[in-house]
């Protein structure tokens, strides 16, 4: 069985980043499924998804990592030909990556106790996210 | 429903970057299944997968990207084993990672308008790739 | 239909290196399933999984770029509030990711001839794992 849900959000920019384990913990649960997988998938080139343990440090050290991969105080191609500012954002989305799939057994994802989902906006200005969560299992 | 398909390209390697978005959309919409998940696989070790804003701009950010954090013109423990010339190909591959996972819904990708399908060949010799399609659903 | 199984192992941790490809192709070999996916999924938020060719070389440059890109000689945010000692296996786990897909068809993965299932544990402690793999398929 599959079943389609989404999460919407509104999200900053600048690597703003959001736990949005509950919302997929919930989704899951309301599915009805016992076991499969979940797979959380942002429709942006310009925001990603992974796991962390969602603390203030751990956090900010993931930041600091993109800041220092691909900076913003830099020359982007991107920028060059549509001079909108987000050259640092796509090549951080693309490098992290779009998606997160989440394995579930009775109906609870099997994250570890200090792991959340996690979604990172890198883009360069706020604006509502729409993500797909695609439940898949029986 | 599993249905199993393949993309086949010809690669020129040195991060030779494809858009197969197109393709994949289309097993997908042929496979007659309204809602489930395409995973795309490379069965390689120097070749990865992930979605960018498919321009040149973005295309060269994401290569210079790879330049920086895996430069070919350093040493390599791989290189001075095998004598293939490709020890950062590997590294870039396992980085980014050998598949991508996309949910579809009422037969099309759920991908957003400015989001494509990145297929990036990493090694250093021109090739021919196969990457597997498989797409479950109902 | 959905099969779950798991693979459990010692890791050393300090990016100590593990090929589950075996483990991984016998739980499918078992499931009995023809076509399909399998996810193998890291329940921790200091180790991740990826594939890579599985020699002494590769490892060593793949384990370079991590050394690099988060070295643990460096102040961490995290290591000042949790005094853990692990910032940087944090950073490196999210940047990889906590889960791998791989289809399968006719019960055998679908991995290149020199491309092998890689778990990696970043942690700074020795400590058994334990590994999700839910098998998909039909």
């Amino acid at each position: 069985m599959v079943i389609t849900r989404h999460i919407e959000l509104h999200a900053d920019g600048h690597a703003d980043m959001h736990n949005i384990t509950r919302d997929v913990a919930m989704h899951v649960r309301e599915s009805g499924l016992g076991a499969g997988i979940v797979t959380v998938f942002t429709p942006s080139a310009t925001s990603a998804l992974t796991t962390i343990e969602y603390e203030s440090g751990a956090l900010a050290d993931f930041e600091r990592l993109f800041d220092e991969v691909a900076s913003p105080d830099r020359p982007y191609e991107h920028n060059q030909r549509w001079h909108d500012g987000n050259g640092h954002s796509h090549a951080r989305a693309a490098l992290l990556g779009p998606s997160i799939t989440v394995p579930f057994v009775e109906g609870e994802l099997t994250l570890g106790t200090w792991q959340q989902v996690l979604f990172v906006d890198f883009d360069v200005r706020a604006r509502r996210r729409r993500l797909v969560v695609q439940i898949m299992g029986e």
